[in-house]
């Protein structure tokens, strides 16, 4: 087949995309600026994925190996694109290590940055030690540790999960919904209360967004099976009586203000664009939409196209997704390339 | 490359899965119970599409188009599947209309089947003429007749569209949201503020699930852009006082009861399983989840295996599914298949 296809970006997307390529005996090359593959699920150690329950050293773990072991896929950990010129067919990428690569089409699949819960300070993250975040709690259960108050290390027997931290929030700039959080949440509170069974769980939500199948397999089960308690309200603070957390806000069903103490309160965060998303679209010359994540066409004909031909995107780089649907969309955005190349070489043949 | 795949089902996903094929040198044949291809959004005439805003008729039916003209698939309409025997690289299809295929492997993208609204009596469909279901005005839109109240062809001043009608209802024996009406029901909401900018336009909701940037380009932007009103609330019942039909419920924000007359009801009506399933899942030999989808194993690794090895799914037969996650899981499930039978391939070898 033709030149490599570039695909920025190690994570589940980029990974899917890899492997699809080398399926078909199409070469690719990696290209990922952290020591290793994996993206977020690895690097942030998460802990057991929905919708699978597969853990994510498992699940994704493997597919990195899959394709570290694929001779048709080469891999450039720690580095970066530092340009990208050419046409459809044609492309050559420079390396931050100062190498050159001829590519035939590019995949940016350069996934999402967690939102950092210190731009949230009203809410306790920061300031009180055992306000942590869903990715801490990921680690923590990853690690084997298990889920503990970080000041202490003891048991907690009274959990909040906060959801929407740094999504549907005007305040902040952040006014997308990152999509699968509502979902995840359920799991974790889920999972809490599997490894410690005397601790109440609850999660405070505007709109409880576990859609499709989601909604009987984490939504109800967590509440009839696991006893998970949800309460629709609007936060208001998160602060310290000097032995418990305390989350204050109102109650926007019943109407009326809630105060609740809690051992430890997790902060559901949100999906930001990729920090390096300014960088990434001045190197390959493509658009972002208004938030700041890449802009794809997502022509059903063409699903991943960007504003430039022979650049392609997938995953989270488009915006918030689950780690499913950016491993689909890998595969999708390969198979567009493949259907891309072909166009052109019938065209110019 | 080896035997066809066998591709059960027309719409979104089985044409994404066929391009993906075909693209690489692999024949299929897609077998399509109804008498053309295209699936829900041709077949139930949907009008513009969630999120690119093209129309179904251009969008799905160039899908439509590209699979159709290309030697690489085959495309057996009328026609559905009544036994399927073999192995994975070896299996053989009896169809209805007497004919054998062989086929490597089969990949399942048989769709949903629409909620019939007189399953749900009490929110007035079957009873007051103008009270119709989401697909019945996609086909206003898309026929260029317009959004009229089917009683007399008035043009409506007042519109409610009633969202989870056959989703999350426990009392009718579906639980499971259907993931993509809130963000479509916001569409047809700015669609109908559109074509009538005088009428005004009313969402009924349990929770708004506008997911990921759906946020902003619907929920947001149907309140903003298009004044699109909003009502978080149990309903009781869909009347009618002799001239305007009645939406009687109970907001539960502000917990007391709201009675407002409409010109025309909505029903945002979910996705069922296809009512079809129980005999596919005979025929093919795989499991259906608790509600009666196809029951997908979703292994990161390998997207869209079902429970017998060979045999993959795609799309709305898995859940409620949107249709670009339904195009993308197509292309997946058809790398799936390519992989799989190259390993086994390599494991023969």
């Amino acid at each position: 087949m033709s030149k490599p296809i570039l695909i920025l970006g190690g994570g589940p997307a980029g990974l899917a995309a890899a492997h699809s390529l080398a399926t078909v005996g199409q070469p690719s090359v990696i290209v990922e600026k952290e020591d290793r593959l994996g993206g977020a699920p690895i690097l942030s150690g998460y802990a057991k994925l929905v919708p699978t329950g597969e853990w994510a050293k498992d699940a994704i773990g493997g597919m990195v190996d899959r394709v570290v072991d694929d001779s048709m896929v080469s891999v450039r950990t720690g580095t970066t694109v530092s340009r990208f010129d050419g046409e459809p067919g044609n492309f050559t990428a420079g390396l931050s290590n100062g190498d050159t690569v001829d590519a035939g089409a590019a995949i940016l699949c350069s996934g999402f940055t967690h939102f950092d819960s210190v731009n949230k300070p009203e809410w306790g993250f920061g300031t009180f030690q055992d306000v942590v975040t869903t990715t801490q709690v990921e680690q923590m259960i990853s690690s084997g540790q298990g889920v503990r108050c970080p000041s202490d290390g003891r048991k907690p027997q009274r959990v909040a999960i906060l959801l929407c931290v740094g999504s549907r929030d005007r305040q902040i700039g952040r006014e997308w919904c990152s999509k699968i959080c509502c979902t995840v949440s359920a799991n974790m509170a889920m999972e809490i209360r599997e490894e410690l069974p005397d601790c109440h769980v609850y999660i405070y939500y505007m709109d409880i967004r576990t859609f499709g199948l989601y909604e009987t397999n984490y939504y109800w089960r967590s509440q009839e099976e696991f006893k998970v308690k949800y309460i629709k309200a609007r936060i208001a603070e998160v602060t310290s009586d000097g032995e418990k957390l305390i989350v204050k806000g109102e109650d926007t069903l019943v109407k009326r203000p809630i105060t609740i103490p809690f051992d430890m309160v997790v902060h559901a965060i949100g999906m930001d664009p990729n920090v390096d998303n300014k960088d990434i679209a001045a190197t390959f010359g493509i658009d972002l939409e208004q938030h700041g994540y890449i802009d794809a066409a997502n022509r059903y004909g063409a699903m991943g196209e960007t504003s430039r031909p022979g650049v392609y995107v997938a995953g989270a780089a488009t915006g918030p997704e689950t780690i499913d649907d950016s491993i689909a969309q890998g595969h999708a955005a390969a198979m567009a390339v493949l259907s891309g190349l072909k166009a052109q070489l019938e065209k110019s043949a």
